[in-house]
């Protein structure tokens, strides 16, 4: 295989953008990812890669859930804040104000136009990212008229 | 959970558009789906989400193979060709001209800008559709400069 085609090939997906977060007890991380996708309408379940080596991962494996907030397009600096390691002040996570999700205890962002949240099926470990599996248990929209964040719009590339 | 939200919510996901085909000898099937992200670097994995009950799906499984043909943003009616069930015509599939890849002997198409073709690793099955988790294997890109097909540009959903 060629390297590059492979890499050219793989950056013509399409992404939008998310905060993921999770939570054990006080402990809190949050990471800006975009390999999402739902894979189930019936029960609803979505499918995340997330870098295996992350605090993010670890919260997941040890709490068995997660939180996505939906980024709107008009939110590309959130989407870079959350590329930075996490930092909780009181109810700020990299200076955005968050409350814990019901039913995940996950950080939830109300600026965001929406948020799932999810409980962990399975776990598929066969690269430098897992495969998170999981079944939607909450959601909420804030902004139902909202335009999500493309990555296409961004410039950005995280794939290849 | 509200059953409207958790479908709004969803449907924020951001996609685009990929003809998935697989292969069993002279036998073969095609469908559009968009359920598709990367999912590591090392190894190059992908995810794909298959409706557990189609053709598509059977033909994977049987073969441990498939590829995925990257639709450009001017293949909105391939796209739709493929919705329609898969029928062969000597070396056309639904009025599209194939070869057969080289590592995955699953259909390709070379109008399309790009196309990766993977070697299955894992199937989770945890809902309607299943999660395949694939490595890729083999790549082409034929048309450098092209833009992908995104699901928001065609007023198509498929998720909530």
């Amino acid at each position: 295989m060629d390297a590059e085609a492979k890499k050219r090939a793989l950056r013509l997906f399409t992404y939008g953008l998310y905060v993921m977060t999770a939570a054990n007890g006080d402990e809190v991380a949050a990471g800006t990812i975009n390999w999402v996708s739902q894979a189930s309408f019936t029960p609803p379940l979505i499918m995340v890669g997330v870098k295996a080596d992350s605090h993010l991962h670890q919260l997941v494996e040890q709490s068995g859930l997660f939180a996505l907030n939906i980024l709107g397009q008009d939110q590309k600096a959130m989407a870079q804040d959350f590329f930075k390691p996490s930092k909780r002040e009181g109810m700020l996570l990299n200076g955005h104000p968050f409350t814990f999700g019901q039913a995940s205890h996950a950080p939830v962002f109300p600026e965001c136009p929406a948020t799932v949240e999810a409980k962990l099926l399975h776990a598929v470990k066969a690269g430098d990212h897992t495969v998170f599996v999981a079944e939607v248990v909450e959601a909420e929209v804030r902004q139902p008229e909202a335009k999500p964040l493309e990555m296409w719009d961004t410039g950005w590339f995280y794939g290849g």
